[in-house]
């Protein structure tokens, strides 16, 4: 029997949801929820409802797992309690210094609905936070290391946009080699801010703009930019179009620790990712813990769950035995 | 309360959860079982009873998780069940092709006593088996690569030293680093064995023996070294101690996979161990998965587990809540 999947919100991430949705076998896709006009809205799978998402309580019995494809900022506060109400769900709230607050709203919702809520699942958070906590339990003498990108950081070319005389922009987040390098050779660096990475940032400027200005708005903005060594490249409309209309990304996450009873042996584990498109990747996260929601639903759990309270083998549409006779 | 563990075996492994031990807090070692002369055998920790392993019954009410120290060839698939009887267990079977075998075995044993019976706990399987789960969950369509090394093989060391004329000699299995980046590259490579390793031996020769058909014998050996790019460094009893006394190893997991309508978008997940010492590591990890079988018995769970069936935040001893906002 297939487990029926909702997608709530039609964007970058939501299309992911419904391109991941195809590549397991044990998935159906059963509608799409949009706050748009359902009439105007044009899916890729044939067949399919697009329903207005103040319809989807009448969903409820048709739909097993609603991913929730909203964003942190705004839509997810609100959305996952809500839809938790009536739906098992998985949600990708990125916010880190919020996700107690998250989970305890999320989780009082699931708890009086009996529904399983799963939020924060994504990279980072989600296999990032797996691969901290694996590093913290095994090598509980150690360092931590996370390193994002090369990568398009949305928040980041969204600031620049917003720069008088620019008319678009992509900021990329790259990891400073050396800084890599020092922590995979065991040597424990203590990194400031611009020493972990540096900002690389492709500027379309409005002609007769005053470029000098706009790269010493972009390097001094305060959060955004003012702590790392940032390049600025002005190019063409055309160009950025050409080389940068895609959203890669991918870091790295390091545990540098110690054993022995003198500590006299140090080990290296290293997770690292390599996205082509960070929502199509996002997204097949969100499709594998939709799975694992729906079992432990099954199991008779309730409540907020994060990517750490999953078992793996929930992931996976194969049978432990299985798993045991292949992957283990 | 700290939990109390037993280890039972007293060779490289059990004195690395000796070590290990003293790196939780939460954990106490609270007696080792050796099936020599409990008298000959000198520990180092103080006031920690050593007890044959005949007496092993006798302290089921002082050890709350018994870690099994011994080899997976003939110890464990005999020892495992056994203990299984009286304590929640770990152990580190590593016999791939055996495991669900062992797994059956333990499962019936420790179904019987109420137990929790761990499986199959160290870096691969273990932590690499998560790891290729977690990147086959969420990238269906991809191809998996595990390359080992660079790192000791006791097996083929063992294998040289039964050469006659042979008086000592250490392995290195070592990645191709060519193969490596064609994978990291997304390529995809179908990789023959010679493609995906190489073997490289320190060899020391009985004064007089014949170095030409040594080395002939090590290259030529089945399953051992024909498939392989093998390489003999012929060094003395001295030069061996002193640069190759260490047992490093670990390796690489590699997901390379597609998303997307046409799989048009690669992504690469690696996961990656460089370990000075290999026993230590694995300890390491050992004494992560006697607190989370302690904590899946506490919550009433019984019969054998592997890593693939723990939700991770049982590793840690961390609450849930400091675990979310810490490290989520």
């Amino acid at each position: 029997m297939s487990i029926r999947i909702g997608i709530y919100g039609y964007g970058n991430l939501g299309r992911g949801v419904e391109a991941a949705i195809r590549q397991n076998e044990d998935l159906t896709l059963a509608a799409v929820f949009t706050r748009r006009d359902p009439a105007t809205l044009k899916i890729r799978t044939k067949g399919v409802p697009v329903v207005h998402i103040d319809k989807a309580a009448e969903m409820a019995d048709r739909i097993d797992v609603m991913i929730l494809c909203g964003g942190s900022a705004t839509d997810l506060p609100v959305q996952t309690p809500a839809m938790a109400a009536l739906f098992h769900v998985v949600d990708s709230f990125d916010n880190h210094s919020k996700i107690p607050e998250h989970f305890a709203r999320v989780d009082a919702a699931a708890r009086t609905s009996g529904k399983v809520a799963m939020i924060s699942v994504g990279w980072d958070p989600g296999l990032f936070s797996l691969a901290r906590l694996m590093g913290n339990a095994v090598l509980p003498d150690g360092k931590d290391y996370t390193f994002w990108g090369k990568g398009v950081s949305q928040g980041h070319s969204d600031a620049i946009r917003r720069i008088e005389g620019v008319l678009d922009a992509k900021q990329y987040t790259v990891p400073v080699e050396a800084a890599l390098e020092a922590v995979r050779a065991g040597k424990d660096p203590t990194l400031a801010t611009r020493e972990k990475h540096t900002r690389e940032c492709f500027v379309v400027a409005a002609e007769g703009a005053d470029r000098a200005r706009i790269e010493h708005e972009i390097k001094t903005m305060p959060a955004y930019f003012a702590d790392y060594d940032t390049t600025v490249h002005f190019i063409s409309a055309e160009e950025l179009k050409e080389k940068h209309s895609g959203i890669p990304h991918g870091g790295f996450v390091i545990r540098s620790g110690k054993t022995g009873l003198d500590l006299e042996h140090r080990h290296i584990v290293e997770y690292r990712l390599k996205l082509d498109s960070n929502p199509e990747f996002t997204s097949s996260v969100l499709v594998a813990y939709a799975r694992a929601a729906y079992r432990l639903a099954a199991e008779g759990a309730c409540g907020c769950k994060t990517v750490l309270d999953v078992p793996p083998a929930y992931l996976s549409p194969k049978s432990g035995e299985e798993l045991r006779r292949t992957l283990l």
